[in-house]
């Protein structure tokens, strides 16, 4: 994969590192007596000096006659260096971060490349959203790696997304020279199935050379998987069990080991290395989806590395899993994930290989952070008006809205309604009575059910989808989201109709967000002006406005932990068993919609 | 590294790799029962199946639902399975064979890719004899994955080749799909001090996305090795020590490590990796030059193994070692060097992990071997004229043409003599006291010392270059070579110039080789009318016309062993100290023409 993420090409900085190395010309920087975690050979080197120029790294050894009066010396003494750790999976908008905001929150953890699939802002603004965030990206220093979203919408035919992406859109995206692959194939049915649909779209990813990412699911590793991988797949985020990631490794797909905000996969999928004696070269650590707050309390793969050694996992072994594995996955080990000649200088400075204290972070041979500040200057961007206006609502918004009308002439409905799981992404369809009150369906805060609505808000074609949801023990009041996968329209839930329409008309003056209503008062929102799924605000100041809404959905009564997650998961047809879609209630192990009385056919 | 080298691309095969794996349609072939060699997780798995289909692997496991009416099933109970072996630098030239006759030779012993650098061909023929180098391969099913020759000529200025390559016909030959790279960077020093030349040959391999392969033969691994790391050079095959080797592989430098037919480096080289506990995936196994005898009497990868081996190294690392990281240092990883899903069918079946026996072989799911036999018929390709008529030399070669006339009013001359040394590449300047004879200076057997005389043959401009050589024992008779690196003059040495002429015009007459004679008689010739260099013959034959004419340099008293190697390095200036070019002797050490007389100036 051609580096088009660093300061100078390789060929035209090749004259200055042989000049640097051969000591006719000083470095710009140099770093002395580290501790070289070396990737290569899986080694700890003691005492050993980098040399870097024009944003390379010239030499590795024994750097002093590379130093000039104007040379940078880091005295590294007690430190570890190991190249700039890489994410290999992760979705920005999971931060509700710009992409500028969510660098300046990594970096410091010793982040220096991710690879990011903007599947969440491509469903509501299309490939155009999806360019509007590598500008984003483009001017912080972290290297950020695009890949094309392959599933907008993710089940076509059910809900109505913002936008909708087929081959030729991929064929097209593979031609925007900071895209290197192919977002999360999450329709592994349709690549199990031979759909013409999922095929052409990787597809059009493997003619231009780049690289497929993966999403399969399935605890299956026999025939489905093979055909998956056959396919051209070349990694894959979805092990929950060691035995997933063994067989994922075993035939030859990258294992992206999970340990996301919400996923904490690595309990268990690191036993696939710490208990069986394997070359762990298709092993990599990802975080896939990271909110606000495990950026600031916990951080980012220092964190997960934490994790991995904590689980078992050799330290050096661990960091080979978050730089050259994850670099050779996407065939660009020639310019990133070691230190080594002639590579983008990226890396890391740590106290130690366990609780991976990072102290310094350079990319491209520049200090961007030191001791957990970030250094580094991001000019400002400004998403067009088009992405910060993206709630397209047909209809303004009343109490009236979500009155949901009896059948004639009954006195009570057996209705379906989605019962959630705590801490779990599946959900069940339960059935449930409900009284029938002024000829109308209501909440019951008794069985714990609660009204939602779906309004569709991309191009105002005014669908809207009611249901009932049970289990967020939610006494009085309301919620409101556009963070509502994977098509994100307005999803509102509530007692009571007043505080629903509250609710839902802040998030449309807001321009998108999260927020928690009770009579007649709003008591916590986050705005997300960006697509209505991210803010332009600092990691600590979104931190601080999810905790407060996180206050707030506790103080309306809701006993779940991660409500966000479970509820932004409501409208998710493409996961069993009941979900609400702006079109209606969607049966999604029969892939159908379904009325929300019991008894009828749709 | 899109790959060309297969039946059918992945996007095209990936709807029926599917349906195989899935079981909804039957394979083209199975293996069952086999001892898997994986190279992924470096483990043996037990009784696994092969699922293939359009030339690919559709499943890797129970691959009994994938079995047909018509599938061929292949039981491998027993075997080891493989993926089939690459070779990452290899000159075709060497084996005397063309491209398809070295196809032949090779496959039965399991290799099914390889990296040639057609150094030689270019040399005598230019880019235009790369490509119908690369037609010849074509016909074969082994994958011939070209790099293009960086060092032509190797010493530009001091002798005349056939051809020219600079950075615009690199960047033009970037553009041929079958070429993968750039052929061994011979020229280090250019590399290390900068020379724009040599640098924006790198480059334009670089900015096409390919692999620039090395050749750095210093034991210096400090600033020099380092400079020639970050320009750009991704492997290097010229590590004789292991310290060497290990360094290359702590910088990042895929190591290749070396058993040729005259370069036996695996002996000391594999120590880098026995002696020490480091990740081997910088490690290769690699041929370099393999002579038509060692071919047919002990094989290719599959004798390397072997002695991989021998000298300690786990078999199964072994195999990594020639087979994923071959593939991976090329970035081909997802196409070849391993039995995984989507992956080209390329594979061996072994009886053993210690002596490699290979019982068959398949290449993009085809049985092209079996117990050692070709199975796969070449259609014929003939080389063009131009290719077959590569001997331009200017006059006809007389007896006359060797006279030495000597400085007029001497007795006796002391002159500048090319010592040889036994099976090693370099030699001596050494000084030597000729008596004149009849105004002339001639060989003198007592001293072992033999006229020789080096003739232009690419434009017939007339040049001519003589000398004397010392070493190499024979006492009456003539050798003629047209395999005379790099350049590949006509080279002819001998005790007298009428058998000198003859020796001379017998390679004339049959388009080049190598020839032998005594008094008047034609003793041993190998004809190589391709370029001078090769021979469409099979390999079994070829190595009966090298074992024969072997027989002829012991007839006339030649006392070393691998006296052609000898002999061809003879012009090759890049190696010190003294050699003998058509434009006349090479002070190799500070790169200038000197006399054959010592105490003159050039």
């Amino acid at each position: 994969m051609r580096n088009v993420f660093c300061k100078v090409p390789l060929w035209e900085a090749s004259r200055t590192l042989a000049a640097v190395a051969g000591g006719r010309e000083p470095a710009e920087r140099v770093i002395l007596h580290a501790r070289l975690v070396n990737v290569c050979t899986a080694e700890v080197q003691e005492d050993i000096g980098v040399a870097i120029a024009r944003g390379r790294i010239a030499m590795v050894g024994d750097v002093g006659h590379c130093i000039g009066p104007d040379t940078d010396v880091l005295d590294a003494a007690g430190q570890y260096i190991a190249p700039g750790f890489l994410d290999g999976h992760i979705h920005i908008e999971s931060s509700m971060l710009s992409a500028g905001e969510y660098a300046k929150a990594v970096i410091p953890h010793g982040t220096t490349g991710i690879y990011p699939d903007p599947h969440e802002i491509c469903n509501v603004l299309g490939p155009e959203g999806v360019k509007w965030m590598m500008d984003d990206a483009a001017r912080s220093p972290l290297k950020t790696m695009f890949v094309m979203p392959s599933c907008v919408p993710a089940v076509p035919g059910f809900e109505d997304t913002g936008s909708f992406v087929g081959p030729a859109d991929v064929a097209a995206a593979m031609g925007w020279e900071r895209m290197v692959g192919l977002g999360e194939m999450m329709n592994f049915p349709g690549i199990l199935s031979g759909s013409d649909h999922a095929h052409d779209i990787v597809g059009a990813t493997l003619k231009a050379d780049k690289i497929v990412t993966g999403h399969y699911s399935m605890p299956e590793t026999g025939p489905g998987l093979n055909a998956y991988i056959a396919s051209g797949i070349r990694c894959c985020h979805e092990s929950t069990r060691a035995e997933d990631a063994l067989a994922k490794m075993r035939l030859g797909m990258y294992a992206q080991l999970r340990e996301g905000s919400a996923w904490h996969d690595l309990h268990e999928v690191a036993k696939a290395i710490t208990e069986h004696t394997v070359d762990t070269r298709f092993a990599c650590l990802i975080s896939d989806d990271t909110h606000p707050h495990t950026l600031t309390a916990l951080g980012h793969m220092d964190h997960i590395l934490r994790r991995a050694v904590e689980e078992g996992i050799d330290p050096v072994t661990a960091i080979q899993m978050a730089t050259i594995n994850t670099a050779q996955c996407y065939q660009m080990d020639h310019e990133l994930g070691s230190i080594t000649p002639g590579k983008c200088a990226d890396m890391v400075f740590l106290e130690d290989l366990e609780r991976f204290a990072v102290t310094r972070v350079l990319i491209d041979g520049e200090i961007v952070a030191e001791k957990g500040r970030m250094l580094a200057e991001l000019p400002p961007y400004a998403y067009p008006e088009q992405a910060l206006h993206s709630m397209h609502i047909k209809d303004a918004i009343t109490p009236e809205s979500f009155v949901v009308p009896a059948p004639a002439g009954k006195d009570e409905v057996e209705i379906r309604a989605i019962q959630v799981i705590p801490a779990r992404v599946g959900d069940y369809e339960k059935h449930v009575t409900l009284k029938v009150q002024d000829g109308k369906l209501e909440s019951d805060t008794e069985q714990d059910v609660l009204k939602t609505v779906v309004f569709e808000r991309h191009h105002a074609t005014g669908a809207k989808g009611v249901g009932f949801v049970k289990g967020f023990g939610i006494k009085r009041g309301a919620l409101a989201s556009t963070v509502a996968h994977d098509a994100h329209n307005l999803l509102v839930m509530g007692t009571n109709d007043a505080d629903m329409a509250l609710a839902a008309n802040t998030l449309i003056q807001c321009g998108g967000g999260m927020a928690a209503v009770q009579d007649g008062k709003v008591l916590g929102c986050a705005p997300l002006p960006i697509a209505g799924l991210m803010n332009d605000k600092p990691a600590a100041e979104m931190a601080g406005l999810v905790a407060g809404l996180e206050e707030a959905w506790k103080q309306i009564g809701c006993t779940l932990p991660s409500p966000f997650m479970t509820m932004a998961l409501i409208p998710l047809a493409c996961l069993p068993e009941l979900r609400l879609t702006d079109r209606g209630l969607v049966d999604c192990t029969a892939f159908r919609f379904v009325p929300l009385e019991t008894g009828e056919e749709a």
